[in-house]
């Protein structure tokens, strides 16, 4: 029996018992499950990295819980636009996604881009134009307009000081707001990783501001001989240190396990102020969630275990 | 006396003699010289390799002769549409912007998003309400509109069969355009190093595509520890390769010289049937300029040098 698995994030921040009810607790740890069960049992059944890794994110992106697809967070001008990437670690192929606002499912546009494109990365009107002429699910704008987002909002902008350089605030960090980024990374029975990573961005983000999400290496990266990664926090940082490339190039050319080079990965992010996590899958199936911040939405499911793992908070 | 030094690209492609006229030729190495010198001339009086990378940029960017500022490609739309990138070695810090229609020297866009803002790539409108706000040189879009550029298009157009996915030409491949992108990597004399990009992308683009040039790693990366490094060529194969960064984590983990770090991101390329060539400079001064294509409009000027080296065949 080949070795497969899945594993998925929902953002990491200062995600802290006090701040989540039971009740929220308890639907995410739900969607959570739903999410990596879905990519699982594409694998189970022979499927590949890649359907798995979109199905697990189409799953999150469908819930209002997590800052991608239905739940993105609003940016300053109260619209909604939305990141993605995903990869191919046996081609090194990749599909990438930035300022889409009419997409429903960021991530099948990036898969879509991957397979019909001979580009990598497109972005606003002529990204949806691209989505429009493959017939991929286009919704209205109001689709992304939840309530709770829209409130974020406005306590962000209340807060705010009459400067120039109003701060963007990341969806994890403001007070009622805990959670980013989705991501997942699979490994399947051929041997093929992939990762993939969709995100709304940042709560009352300017200036059309694009993250690391849609950025190959920084939000994402994968490759066979190495890992798949997908990355969730503070972007800026991680495009500076280009993390998921970081740690395949630790496995690759330090030849580091796959614990040590992620583990390694956040201790430079610290390192430079920055804040998140990253889930990590590589050739061998092993599995790393490693974080510099007191909570990150995750679970991983390997084959043998009967059960997938749902996790939030650091220290369980 | 400390070491210092800068090497320049104004792109990599099948540019070869016969396709240059003497005229046209000159031009190319005089522009390119005068670049190099402006940069050249910062360090040489201490001044920083940021500086010196920009001002060399500026001076590629307001020439007719690359693609780049005035002289950038059109997209299918008959619209330019820039990418850049800078990155500071000593602090990792970057700045980017994409999709840019209105500023004149895209360079200095990239600069300001690097000091002047908390996100690292601003796009598009966003990005131009951001310049303006910094004061930023303004341009109408008939400045981008030059013949030569032009008439480039409407050759590509004209080639054009009746499918959906009609191809975009690198600058440098089409018939009557041999050059890309254009790009600096300095090390100063206080031992900081540092990498910029600029680019219009490639005639006939679709979809708002966006390259390799504003992505951190892949077309730009600069880390005191290593080297700065600039890509030129196909894009879309530099993003999968985060080609910049893996030089540098070549050197990094596995002990490289840079020459050797750059030739094997080189070899990479071919093998994934990529195209294109890249300039780097480490953290002793030394330079390498290696391509896997018959041209690259190129130079390098060292301390201790009476002359700045310009090149732009692959066998000069």
């Amino acid at each position: 029996m080949n070795n497969f698995g899945i594993a998925i994030h929902g953002g990491a921040g200062t995600i802290v018992r006090k701040k989540l009810t039971p009740k929220l607790e308890k639907e995410y740890r739900a969607v959570l499950r739903q999410s990596i069960v879905s990519g699982y049992d594409i694998l189970k059944v022979g499927g590949s990295s890649l359907d798995a890794v979109q199905s697990a994110i189409v799953v999150m992106e469908d819930s209002e819980l997590f800052n991608a697809g239905k739940g993105a967070v609003f940016t300053h001008d109260e619209t909604n636009e939305m990141d993605c990437s995903i990869m191919c670690g046996k081609t090194l192929e990749c599909g990438a996604g930035t300022l889409l606002r009419h997409v429903k499912n960021p991530i099948i546009f990036a898969r879509t881009v991957m397979e019909k494109s001979e580009h990598v990365l497109l972005a606003s009107d002529g990204a949806e134009q691209f989505a429009k002429l493959h017939n991929l699910e286009i919704v209205d704008p109001k689709y992304f307009h939840t309530k709770r987002r829209w409130f974020q909002l406005q306590v962000v902008k209340e807060k705010e000081t009459e400067t120039e350089t109003t701060r963007a605030i990341l969806d994890h960090d403001g007070d009622n707001s805990k959670h980013g980024t989705v991501g997942a990374v699979a490994l399947d029975k051929n041997g093929n990783l992939a990762a993939a990573t969709s995100s709304g961005g940042m709560t009352n983000k300017r200036y059309n501001r694009i993250g690391d999400t849609p950025m190959i290496g920084a939000g994402t990266y994968a490759d066979n001989r190495t890992c798949a990664v997908s990355t969730t926090g503070h972007g800026e940082y991680f495009m500076r240190l280009v993390t998921a490339k970081d740690v395949s190039d630790l496995m690759s050319y330090k030849n580091m396990s796959l614990k040590d080079a992620s583990n390694e990965a956040i201790k430079k992010l610290s390192a430079i102020d920055g804040s998140g996590g990253l889930i990590a899958i590589d050739k061998n199936g092993n599995i790393t969630m490693p974080m510099n911040t007191p909570g990150m939405y995750r679970a991983s499911f390997s084959n043998g275990k009967q059960e997938p793992l749902v996790k939030i908070f650091v220290e369980e």
